[in-house]
């Protein structure tokens, strides 16, 4: 008989990462709610697939030695300051498995991506959670450098507001604070500003990115680390060491080679954000400036009326019209908003004029 | 400054797992060294890869449903009864961070997969490796019931060896041991016995399967777990939620539907490799009865003399002649034996050649 006895101590009072919705699609769903990218990924990918096929029965290449250099090159660091991941979520997770202990916490910003917190659990580690003072986002250096931390996280842009930060304070960050820092870049691609001139200055950094967002590829599970050779090592001694597989490298590779697709699907969604961002503006919603794939806004009702309530009745109203945002009521700071997923130009005209018949129309759904 | 006080506990004494030599092929090289499978995976899965493209700008199915439904039907158990992993390596990771810890310790027969060893390590719990008695690496029940253990590997059919162990063997496992119990069946379909009726008999029993080698899908990365659902559910407590990709799923979905491309390579193997066992024993080469795609033979030269330093030779002039098999020196009981992978016909033949060479000729390379 299994009993509970059995699970080991961090399982046992552990709390799973909960993924947003994924609703089944049909031609009328617009689903501006995980993020992903409305364009397909570069056409090029088809071009050489087959040939990948029939070597399936080999073993990947442990190392990714290819997509590595792809990656060393676009970001100017050395092959060995670069390690792939089945997903960013797994350079999280060897952080959490190579920095962090029972005696050596780690700590991130309340609200912000909630995966850091189930790594935390899952590695048995203690979690400073340092919540953010007020809806401004801001971050105090010295909130990181006396948190008593071994590894400590960041989101940059943040999530879910969008919101950027400047270099200068991570250099400060960085100056202060004793432990590993973790950039976690997964929206830079669509910013003005990334901390990846850093890595020069510090051995503790670690900037992760993933290829979900910016390359369309969500459904692959590529994302990579770039730090110093030190801390790559260390974070390849956990990896496992065939965790991307053949396809998944070889179209990551061709993904990131394609620079013109790449430039101009990300000027495309840049663009659509813009104009959606003047628009909330125009209406009066408060909406934080965004260097990610979505916008972050405080919808107001016929009533100029805003809040946990009105977020809420418009994330249904859009829901039963197909329409699928993300709502985050479990914090105060984030309950009077929804977080909007940039999608293609004619996703963004049709959910503008669902906006506009929510707001002058009778709510009622 | 990175220093080394800022890695965790369990990550600075770790020594990671050593894959297989991966060497760059040519069209000379005959590569018999990691029981790859020497066919190509399902011709069906090129005919609907594309439209999977398109998608991968999407998030993954996280409960890789329509695969789980496929694997429960193949072995007549529930969907809620699979775990699908980034290879089985996933899994057996998965197994130690929800059985094991601290207080909860493993255990495992050496020489058997060497990454138990590895996966217990990352865990920081204690680790038991019970040895082989003696070259017929015979499993004794009370060896498992006694070993204090909270999870325990039995890796069937053995590795390196390729020999099977019988279910009345697990069965009395089962009864007298109160931890869980892992049988790694990575190797099984290409045996004649399995111990998947045994998950009727209890709860404490996970089955691991991988696609790599009966389903040529080595450089995917899909393997999956079969358990009560209790076990399953504590798994997916600790599992990244998206820890298949898309094409992945899709790929490992068309190659298990395709049961007679799979019987069709499958038995090509196995004749192969029993065309081989016989041409072993002729020669007087001791070599285990294999229920995998690999034999684990014990060569002997043209003065009769084998061991070590024999095996070790023969491993060396067939590497010269491009043809590579795996050799483990660190083990008594497993350093007069190389282990040779199953190979397409055309690649046994000329193997066999060569050996007959190797045994008539001087032994200079």
């Amino acid at each position: 008989m299994f009993t509970n006895d059995l699970v080991s101590q961090n399982i046992s009072g552990h709390e799973p990462y909960i993924p947003g919705r994924q609703p089944k699609l049909n031609a009328e769903t617009i689903k501006l709610n995980t993020n992903e990218n409305p364009y397909p990924p570069s056409p090029l990918i088809s071009d050489g697939l087959h040939e990948h096929i029939d070597n399936l029965r080999l073993y990947p290449d442990s190392s990714c030695e290819e997509l590595r250099n792809s990656i060393a090159q676009l970001h100017s660091v050395d092959p060995d300051e670069v390690i792939i991941g089945n997903g960013s979520d797994d350079i999280l997770n060897l952080c959490t498995r190579c920095f962090s202990d029972v005696s050596k916490p780690i700590g991130f910003f309340e609200p912000s991506y909630s995966l850091y917190n189930v790594l935390g659990s899952l590695q048995g580690c203690p979690v400073k959670k340092i919540p953010f003072q007020d809806n401004t986002f801001e971050i105090k250096n010295d909130l990181v450098s006396k948190s008593k931390t071994n590894l400590f996280f960041i989101t940059s842009p943040h999530a879910p507001t969008g919101r950027t930060y400047e270099n200068s304070l991570f250099s400060s960050i960085l100056k202060n604070y004793r432990g590993i820092l973790v950039i976690d870049e997964a929206y830079a691609d669509f910013a003005s500003t990334n901390a990846i001139n850093l890595l020069k200055e510090s051995e503790r950094l670690i900037i992760t990115r993933t290829l979900s967002k910016s390359y369309s590829l969500a459904g692959l599970r590529v994302g990579y680390g770039l730090g110093s050779k030190k801390i790559i090592s260390v974070l390849n001694r956990a990896r496992e060491v065939y965790n991307v597989d053949r396809i998944a490298q070889y179209i990551a590779w061709v993904a990131l080679n394609d620079r013109d697709y790449f430039s101009e699907t990300k000027t495309k969604i840049i663009n659509s954000r813009e104009k959606l961002y003047s628009k909330f503006k125009e209406w009066g919603w408060d909406t934080y400036k965004s260097g990610a794939n979505f916008l972050f806004t405080r919808p107001v009702d016929n009533n100029g009326n805003s809040g946990k309530d009105i977020a809420q009745s418009l994330f249904n109203f859009l829901q039963h019209h197909q329409i699928f945002t993300r709502y985050f009521p479990a914090h105060i700071l984030t309950e009077p908003y929804l977080r909007i997923s940039i999608g293609k130009e004619r996703e963004m005209d049709m959910l503008v004029t669902k906006l506009i018949q929510w707001q002058t129309k009778d709510l009622q759904v």
